[in-house]
Formats: structure tokens, sequence, C-alpha cells
């Protein structure tokens, strides 16, 4: 194939067909084509907005999910319980993008009438980027925010266990003009991911990140992947990584407890689908018109009088919440389709050869180094 | 005085004096005696709670902004917009905790009918713990939250100037049998009085608590408490401070941008009362009745499988967000009083003098050190 003698490392393939490879995939060992397609936009956008971790990369374990039966590939999530403002919905096990598309519909149908909706769900999967679920929010002009929890990787301050997800907390809020605060970060100090790079190239991780077995900070990621664990926001102690364990904690609260969901160290191990993941989340619109006038231009002033500020170094410009994943989108746009390794086409093409599917192809177009 | 001759720096003080104390000082200048009473109670609860800076420490603060007109001494904050579960309310420029009240009280109400409340007010001052509002909804078996802005004296991640707030986030969730949930942080790494502690002592500071005029992490608490300024949680770029920057400007997004009051670098100067405050402040309750049933049970075996973890030092037991908090509790419970520094209690008592008020009378039983 054309794309395996390039000398770049990298290719191009456009969203549409990223798109149309996962809904293939999906639909090749047997999920309904719509809830294909949900996942597929959630892994497309995951990868757009620079979070390749969260994106196409991810693809086999959903694929796997739906192909061992762990996970519902048919039906749709029901709502068990609500009012006005509130709603408690039973995800059925379906895939984390079905549940989170119905969840936060939902949420926002109620911000429109009660001005809030506060939906949590209780038997989910895996959903992708919070992000995607809290940005609904923006199209209608309305405050997002998306919660998870997921599988313990991350050892509290003073502990020497995982029992916490890196139980990300999104929130996305409208500026003027199409602008938007998006906030979208795990309550770990980084991804897990971040640890795995470090490792395979043998390089030491900043002193922060995660610790060993026994609890103490360590800056070998070899440590941190086998019998360690992540450290929560602040790091240790002293630096306030109490309040980054405070605030998956809260993340908890929001998902697990409340949506009567597994929860904390309950939750099945990371990447071990002995049985179905069961997992929380929460989903919540506000309605700006509820309060004060004017929000879209206050937010845009808190935005822009943070970008606007003068550096501490020169060229690194003071980014809002958000910024990073604009210049990705940006960047997509103007390369015209979405630059990946071609170690994982090569990958992603393997696999779809195990399950009969056609192949990934990426567009002909160069990706300038 | 008996006390001043004491070997002990600390005397105990009922926590009915201290109490009294707060209302007879705020009362001398003109404050309507319901809102001198709510503030005193307020303080008494950040002094029990082991929070000594946002205490009686701080009450000359409420004094001069009554005695100089920049704080409303009466009136009563009013509802300006609300639906079943939301409200925006105008403080009216009355003392924080007389606006904290109103609000968390009408998020409660609004919780027990709707499932949740969430309210925001503009036109409010200082409030003193956040933990404190949010610990209102404990009373009725519902999560609580409050959140507030505040002057800036965070520098964001890249920048070299504050812009944000400490600004706190508080969330309580009620656990069996009276045990509860309460995280009560700023989303800067650390208080501004654990660096003023450290520049006091001549101590040096750990790296991620604040930063030099150029934006710098700094450990000199000289640079950081002249031009520069605190960091968010997270620290520097690498170790996820973004992060913490990111939750501050959530923090506005909920308070100042929601409420339309002051907000971010626009909020006046810490202790610079040139102006009225306009804080922004935002009160929400939720009711776990509206979700799955056995809530406090599961916050219950979420606390208790953190607590009963195995430490990763010996003597350094896991603690619960609100752990050390009780741990104070108790202890003031244990000596029948509140301990203080004598330096204190001579500052209030000069201060006392000064408005004509009848002194801080210090109990007769000892502290122990």
């Amino acid at each position: 194939m054309q794309f395996l003698v390039r000398v770049s490392p990298r290719c191009l393939i456009l969203q549409s067909e990223v798109q149309s490879f996962v809904e293939r995939c999906m639909v090749a060992v047997g999920t309904k084509p719509s809830h294909a397609s949900s996942l597929a936009e959630v892994l497309v956008d995951g990868d757009r907005r620079g979070h390749y971790s969260h994106g196409l990369n991810r693809m086999d374990m959903y694929v796997k999910d739906i192909q061992t039966g762990i996970c519902a590939k048919d039906g749709e999530p029901s709502i068990v319980k609500e009012s006005a403002a509130t709603a408690l919905v039973n995800g059925n096990n379906l895939l984390g993008p079905v549940v989170g598309n119905f969840c936060m519909d939902l949420a926002i149908k109620k911000a429109k009438e009660a001005g809030i909706g506060w939906v949590v769900a209780h038997g989910s999967n895996h959903f992708g980027i919070a992000g995607y679920y809290s940005m609904q929010a923006l199209k209608e002009n309305m405050i997002g925010m998306s919660y998870t929890n997921t599988s313990p990787l991350v050892v509290p301050t003073r502990a020497r266990e995982c029992t916490l997800g890196t139980n990300p907390i999104s929130v996305a809020a409208p500026a003027a003009d199409g602008d938007s605060f998006v906030l979208d970060m795990a309550t770990s100090a980084v991804a897990l991911g971040k640890v795995e790079l470090h490792h395979r190239r043998g390089d030491i991780i900043p002193e922060g990140w995660g610790c060993d077995s026994q609890g103490k900070l360590s800056t070998d990621p070899g440590k941190v992947l086998s019998g360690g664990g992540l450290v929560p926001i602040g790091g240790c102690e002293a630096t306030g990584g109490y309040k980054g364990f405070g605030l998956g904690l809260m993340v908890e609260v929001f998902c697990g407890i409340l949506a009567g969901s597994q929860y904390s160290r309950h939750i099945r191990t990371w990447k071990v689908t002995d049985r179905v993941a069961d997992l929380g989340q929460c989903f919540v619109a506000i309605n700006p018109e509820n309060f004060a006038p004017g929000f879209n231009d206050r937010m845009s002033d808190l935005l822009n009088l943070h970008r606007d500020l003068q550096p501490a170094e020169h060229g690194q410009p003071v980014l809002a919440p958000g910024d990073p994943e604009r210049m990705s989108i940006q960047r997509c746009d103007e390369l015209g389709g979405i630059p990946y390794h071609l170690s994982v086409v090569q990958h992603m093409n393997k696999f779809a050869k195990s399950i009969g599917v056609h192949p990934l192809l990426p567009s002909d177009r160069p990706v300038p180094e």
C-alpha cells in the first residue's frame, strides 16, 4: 500500500473515513448501527481535539467489549426516576457514548424547562472524552458538565494502592461569537498514557506524576506502571495532592454514589473485562438565561483577558481551557484530515482484517513535519 | 489579666464566648444583630475546624467593612429571578454569611421540591469558610456545594500576573450515622496564609506553592508575597498546574460569570476596600432521594474503604476530606473550648478596646501542649 512507503511516519486520514471505519468495525461485530455511529463520533472528536489516547487508538477495546458480549450491542438507555430537573438513568450496559448522549440530551431538555438538568446514569461503559458531552450544551448556549468514574489507576494521598480512577471533570461554557470555555481534565496529575509514553522512550517522568508500590513519588515510569499508580493532581501531600484526591472522590459522589453503580475499588480492573463495567456517570446542563443577563459577553471577557496576559516566557502564550484542542482542530481542518502515526494505521488494519472489515484508507495528502 | 501570665503561649476560649465577642464587636459598629450572629457562627466554625485563617483572626476585616460603610449593615438579600430549581439573588452588599445563609437555605428548599437547587448571588462579600454553607445541606441529608470568587492572588499557568482569587470549591455529602464527606479547598496550591507563615519564620516554601513577579516558580516566600503570587493546584505546567487554573476559572463561571458580579481581575485588590466587593457566589443543594436508593451507605463505604487503606507511612493514616477538621472539632470538644494563641487574644482585645467593646475572656482551663 502506498502509505507504507512514505518517508513521513505519519499520514492523513479524512475525518469521514475514520468515522466510517469505526462504524464498519463496530457493525461487523454486531453493534446496532446508530450506536456504532455514536461511538465513532466521540472517537473522531477525541482525535481531532488531539486526545489520541481517547480516539481511534481505543477502538479495539470497544470492539472487544461487543464481541465478548460484556457490553450490550442493542437496546436503549431507560429513565428509572425523574423530576423536572433531575433524572436517574439505567444505561442498560450499552456503549458509553449511547448512554452519554441519552443523558446529556435529557439534561439539556430539562435545563430548557427548569433552568438546570442533573442526570446520573448507572450501567454505563467507557464514554470516550468527557468534553464531548459537556460541549453538547454549547449548541444550546448552555453550560454543560460531564463526569465519569473509571477503573482504579490513582493512589490516594498517603496510601499505596489504587482506589480511584482518573475520574475526569468536564465543564463547558459558551462565550460570544462561538467562542467557549472547555475544561476537560482527569483528576490525576496526568493521564496513564503519558507515563506509558515515557516508559517506552526510556525517559524518566517529572516528580508528581506517579508513585511506586510503596506509595512514594517516583520518577521511574516502570515503577508507576508495575504495582504503583498515578497520583492525584497536586502531587504529594505538601503540594496539595490531597486536593486532587478530594476532587477524585467528588467525581465518585456525583457518579457512582449518586447513581448506585460500581465505584472506587469496586470497579473492575483497567482493561480486565471479566465482568460488566457498570460505570456511574453524571451529566449536567445549566441555562444561563435563568441567571444574570450578559453571560456570553462576560465569558468572552474572562477568556480574552487571560489570553491577552503577558506570558512568563516569550512564545508561550497563556491559554484558556479548550484552546489547545481548538488549535488541534484548526490544524486538522487546514490539513484536510486527521494526522495519525503509520503504526496506528497498521495496527488498525491488522485488526480490521481479523474481523473481515475493509481497511482504513489514508488520504494521499502529505502531513507536513 | 490572668491569661497573660500563663506559661503556655495558648489559651482556651469557650465557643460561646467567641460567638458573643464577635457579635459584640459587630453590633458595636452598627451591624444588625442577626447579621452579627450569622457572621459569628461562620467564624467560630472556621476556628473549630482548625481553619484559623478564616475565623476570629479575620474579624477586624469585617468590622472595618461595616465601620467604613463599604459593606451594608442592614437589609436582607433579595431574589432577582427564580424558577423551581434555580435562583439569582442580589446580596445587596450585605455581609457574606448573610448572603450565604439566604442562598443556601433557598437552594435546600428548592432541592426538597425539585431535587436540585442552584442559586447564584451577586453583590456579596467575603463569606468565611466555603464549607460552612455546603455543610448546611447535610442537615437535610442532601449534597451541598458552595463556591465563591475572591480578590486576585493566583497567577495563571504561563502568566506573570494575578488574575484569579483562591476561588474555593466546597462539596459536602452525607454518609450513614452522621458521617460525611466534606471537601473544602482553595483552587490555589495553598492558602496565602501558609506562605505568610513561612515568610515570618524565615523558612523557604516547597516548590509548587507560588511564583515570583516573572511567573517563575519560587521557593522564596518573600518573592511570592511581593509582586509574585500563588500558583494553581498542580504547580507548574508540567505537573498539571493548568488543571488548577482551569478549576479556578470554573469557579468564576459558576460565580462571577453566572451571577453578573465582579470577576477575575475586575475584583478589588485583596485587603483594599476602596469600593464594594460585589463578589459572586454559588450555592447548590442536591437531594439524593431523586437518584438511586442507598446513597448514605455507599457514601460510608467510600469513606471507610479509604480510611482503612494501609498507609504509605506508619502513623500517617489515609484521611477522607473533612477528617482533619473533624479531629480539630473533637479536640475542641474534649478541651471544652477553642485554643488560640495569646497574641491573637491580645490583638483582639486591643481592637475591642478601640471600639469600646468588653474584652474576649479566656477560660481558666489549661491547653495541653
